[in-house]
């Protein structure tokens, strides 16, 4: 298996990327290939400073990249030699089975539509968040931000998405997928959830376990899916994150919380694409990067798009 | 001034109420009164029972009251010597200054749109909660539920509700009111809060500061009021009260966190509706019940209400 690591992905310097891929690269068993996409002077230089076999890499040299500030799209564009652009031209190609980047998330959502594109069936693919819970198996919570307005269909897809990412990923069997809303009765909500809670009523596709509450956000008894809007579901995150900071601030150190440290997750799949590409949204450590290319070899092992792509062939929409 | 205190609000007992009533009675100064609405018999009993002097209340007397679980309008309709019934009755007529009830939420926001009804000029009244933040100054929430597809005009106006709170009764001056969104730039969010910062850009009515992010949330340096819609506003307030019950269940016990134990706030004002009602939301005991009936004395005192509707008058709406 090959993976993609974009180098370039974060604006002050690679030398986390590189530690952190150099972490992986040591977990991973042989036929398994880090593809290092970056200035391969910068990254020659660090290997050899950490006296790491080069030969245990492969390297594909540039010099451009998309920083954090620039205009997804235009930048996508613009540049095609970015380490973006070369990571999702390789996934397509079929050079790289994954793709990994800490980078621009807009523009690692463009490379997703333009190059890699949605699933035959799939209305909108999007993205999801791991969350804490009282238990050892995570919550998984979707979506985290591609979509802000979600129409009922879309929701019900996102159903269907998560439950086969907590199912191949995460091990969890008939996992429970929840729609989040505000109240627990069918008729509750507000016309997006009422219309999704009507499609997912009675489906055979997926575990529906009806609505889950705010306050039930870390109860993964009760669901171990979450469905909601981009809107929603990056609000919800952006809270848990909060909690944590202010837990960091009030100088409450309990490894329970280090859990609302986002970073450890080492990123999400953009789901409902063609290909394998993960986002590691505002990671910034060695190994938070490990984490995110142990993620991506994860989700390339276990098959989760071509999953996907089964489920969605065999569905009727 | 007269408070009306709904004594038959929480199923299980009036116990936890009167208890509260008594010890509001204690803070409050000669000419206020609460008017216990309830069965009389059982208020003399527990009054007797504490030694408390009955001279002190006032008691309005019913047997009927709505239950947690009963529909709303369907409850207030058929029983309008309830409790709450009662309760927007005796507000209506000018009995009482305003009226606080930790009953049926439902039924409360029933009485509020069909007995008190909307100031003029306001499409939606809301509810508003409090956040907890670092500072001593706390944060403004609102909506947290009435409106759960609230439009931009809606949204629009609770800004202006949402800074006349909390400069009248939280005493922050020029409030700084922040739209809830999922980035900071003017173009971010979903198409209801993109519209809605251009209705808000440039407003002279109150201090628009911009988009707030979920990680902002407890950052009251950088709002004092934060704008959104119902569903959303009560995902974010549950997602809160998950926190501290997590905290709770890890054994964190530290004070700060007791701020997320909302039962603390007593309460939340309709906003929007020609009387004081608040509404004591998930209320237990008798140090929420006692903060519910001071809150609603501050609401009166400070005459919010009086505030709304000039500011309402004068909008051009």
């Amino acid at each position: 298996m090959k993976i993609g690591v974009d180098v370039m992905g974060v604006d002050f310097a690679p030398a986390a990327i590189l530690d952190g891929a150099i972490l992986a690269q040591r977990e991973l068993s042989d036929p398994d290939t880090l593809v290092l996409i970056g200035n391969s002077s910068v990254i020659h230089e660090h290997l050899h400073g950490k006296n790491v076999d080069e030969s245990l890499f492969s390297i594909v040299h540039t010099n451009e990249f998309i920083e954090m500030g620039e205009n997804p799209a235009r930048a996508y564009t613009q540049k095609p030699n970015s380490s973006i652009g070369l990571g999702f031209h390789l996934l397509r190609r079929g050079e790289i089975d994954g793709f990994a980047s800490a980078g621009n998330t807009g523009a690692m959502l463009v490379g997703a539509m333009f190059t890699s594109k949605s699933v035959p069936g799939i209305i909108r693919p999007c993205i999801a968040a791991v969350i804490p819970t009282m238990d050892e198996k995570p919550g998984i919570l979707l979506d985290v931000g591609i979509n802000p307005d979600a129409r009922p269909d879309v929701l019900y897809q996102y159903g269907l998405l998560g439950a086969l990412y907590a199912e191949y990923v995460f091990q969890i069997e008939n996992p429970k997928v929840g729609l989040l809303n505000i109240g627990s009765e069918d008729e509750k909500g507000n016309l997006v959830t009422k219309a999704t809670y009507q499609l997912m009523r009675g489906t055979t596709e997926f575990n529906f376990i009806g609505n889950v509450e705010g306050n039930e956000f870390f109860d993964n008894e009760k669901f171990n899916v979450l469905v909601t809007d981009g809107f929603v579901g990056n609000v919800m995150l952006k809270q848990a994150e909060a909690f944590y900071h202010l837990a960091i601030k009030k100088n409450i150190l309990d490894p329970f919380f280090e859990q609302f440290n986002f970073e450890n997750y080492g990123g999400t799949p953009i789901l409902g694409i063609n290909h394998t590409a993960i986002i590691g949204h505002g990671i910034s450590n060695a190994k938070a990067i490990k984490n995110m290319i142990l993620h991506t070899h994860r989700v390339i092992e276990v098959k989760l798009t071509e999953h996907i792509k089964a489920a969605f062939n065999n569905d009727k929409n």
